[in-house]
């Protein structure tokens, strides 16, 4: 049995894992993220016990604790180098953590553990993954010969931080036309509420007014019952993403390339035109194709990735 | 010793590589590329041969060959899966080649092969490294813990071929904005020679009657004596290639990035604007850089590349 712990601008999940990748239980607490690092670690460690006996089970059927956390970490001295979301500049987070739990811990940048957490869930060992999760930004992660890529210093694997648009959108890691400006769920309903805003005759309208608040969901669902503004947007943002997965498979050539975050629940209706365009724009033209799916875990990448990291990498 | 072979659309390159990955021996044949490739592997085996006798050395002090070749090409296999320079469709090199020298034969392709030569010169092992060659197109490879890093089908690394422009310029590869359309020699070419159009007060158009032709030096020569024009043709060139670098080194946060090819002996001039860039838009804020320098081996590259990539990888 592992612990897995998803430490989030919001909530703190915490799942118990087995050593078949499968949460056996979880649960989650508010981050209260304004608190010390103190208090926050504190509350990781006993909610981390809580979840254990509630499963069952002991503290020591637990083997090890896997930490997935946003931000720079540095995987070795187990610190948080350096997070924006939860406001943390070298912190110390293992060492903090073991004064609570005895036990191997690991820490792990959040996008690599989820990333790792499907490649787990596959069951099997591939040559290479990578894993891209489109949410309030574009997370990403690659897994090469079962191991995370974290780069020499443990910042790799940004891919949300390559510019698809030269001099383009302002990005919040302070570079211009990063992918993750047109490609994130963010950037989707900016790309929304401007086509709102020219196309006053749009069933999106209808749709605000009825939901309350443009959302993710908004330009598909619209889509879908015919809208042409919506299915403009919705093509356009598409278009984006396939650009960005187009990039990414020209280096990686992975195996399998996994699409994540809240927007993949579209399915195929996502992925089909992707695969189109990236196959149709593949430099690899004579050997075998990378695979590209949806997620399977959505949420629980994180603390199933977090869990096996600690143990494996 | 080694043999390594650099097999071009012009030349066959052979040199005879010792342990300490220096060319004990060097020498090059036209390729006559529109022969059989039978012909081809012939000459390039009977040229090796030679090569090893020339240096004093005989076919036993050999221990592998090593050819590099451009396209994709099947490491696995020993086959060359597709050349578009060379004409080649699932050729058996290395089998071919068996004929002529039975000793272990690895095949690797060229840009791979040259980014291998040059990290085995750095004499040290270190976790990651990336070079990029800026020449007719823009080639590139990726070392990860000592090994080419090719992905599943070996046709990874080609980060020539990911869009630094959505819907820009077309490549030869079929996709658009690709980032070897901006930062490849061709294009430099290209971007002077519109420039001049534009201006015809250029010292460039002066350049051009006494050397004959553009070429990639023209803007950085005549920039260095003052020309307007001639300096933003090279700023905006150094821009392009800046942004695929920082592209690059957000996902890869490689130890040692390299810059190649024939441009990259402008040095510093080349070098020190695209370190500014990157330094400030790399997502990596907190963590030690990536070493950006320009590459020691120039063409010797692909032949110790080649050479060594056969024993080792």
């Amino acid at each position: 049995m592992y612990i897995g712990i998803d430490l989030g601008g919001t909530n703190i999940a915490v799942g118990l894992v087995n050593e078949n990748c499968e949460i056996v239980h979880k649960g989650s607490i508010p981050t209260l993220k304004e608190r010390t690092y103190q208090e926050i670690v504190k509350d990781m460690a006993e909610f981390s016990i809580k979840i254990v006996k509630d499963a069952g089970y002991k503290m020591e059927d637990v083997k090890a604790v896997g930490i997935g956390c946003p931000g720079t970490v540095n995987n070795a001295t187990g610190e948080v180098v350096y997070s924006n979301n939860i406001k943390m500049d070298h912190v110390p987070l293992v060492s903090e953590f073991r004064k609570y739990i005895d036990l191997p811990i690991g820490i792990e940048n959040d996008a690599n553990a989820a990333a790792y957490g499907e490649y787990m869930a596959l069951g099997k060992k591939i040559d290479s993954f990578v894993m891209i999760t489109l949410g309030t930004g574009v997370g990403s992660g690659a897994i090469i010969n079962g191991k995370i890529y974290r780069g020499f210093n443990c910042s790799g694997a940004e891919m949300g931080h390559t510019s698809i648009a030269i001099d383009g959108n302002v990005c919040t890691c302070g570079k211009k036309g990063c992918f993750e400006t047109y490609a994130s769920v963010t950037a989707l309903i900016n790309q929304t509420k401007e086509k709102m805003d020219e196309r006053p005759e749009s069933l999106m309208h209808e749709w605000l007014k009825k939901k309350g608040k443009i959302n993710g969901r908004t330009a598909f669902e619209c889509a879908k019952k015919g809208d042409k503004a919506a299915t403009e947007v919705k093509e356009q943002y598409i278009r984006y993403v396939a650009e960005g997965v187009s990039n990414i498979i020209n280096i990686f050539q992975p195996e399998l390339f996994v699409i994540g975050g809240g927007i993949s629940k579209e399915g195929d209706e996502l992925l089909n035109p992707i695969k189109e365009f990236v196959y149709a724009n593949d430099f690899n033209k004579y050997m075998p194709k990378t695979e590209i799916t949806i997620a399977k875990l959505f949420n629980d990448a994180g603390i199933i990735g977090a869990a096996l990291a600690a143990v494996n990498n």
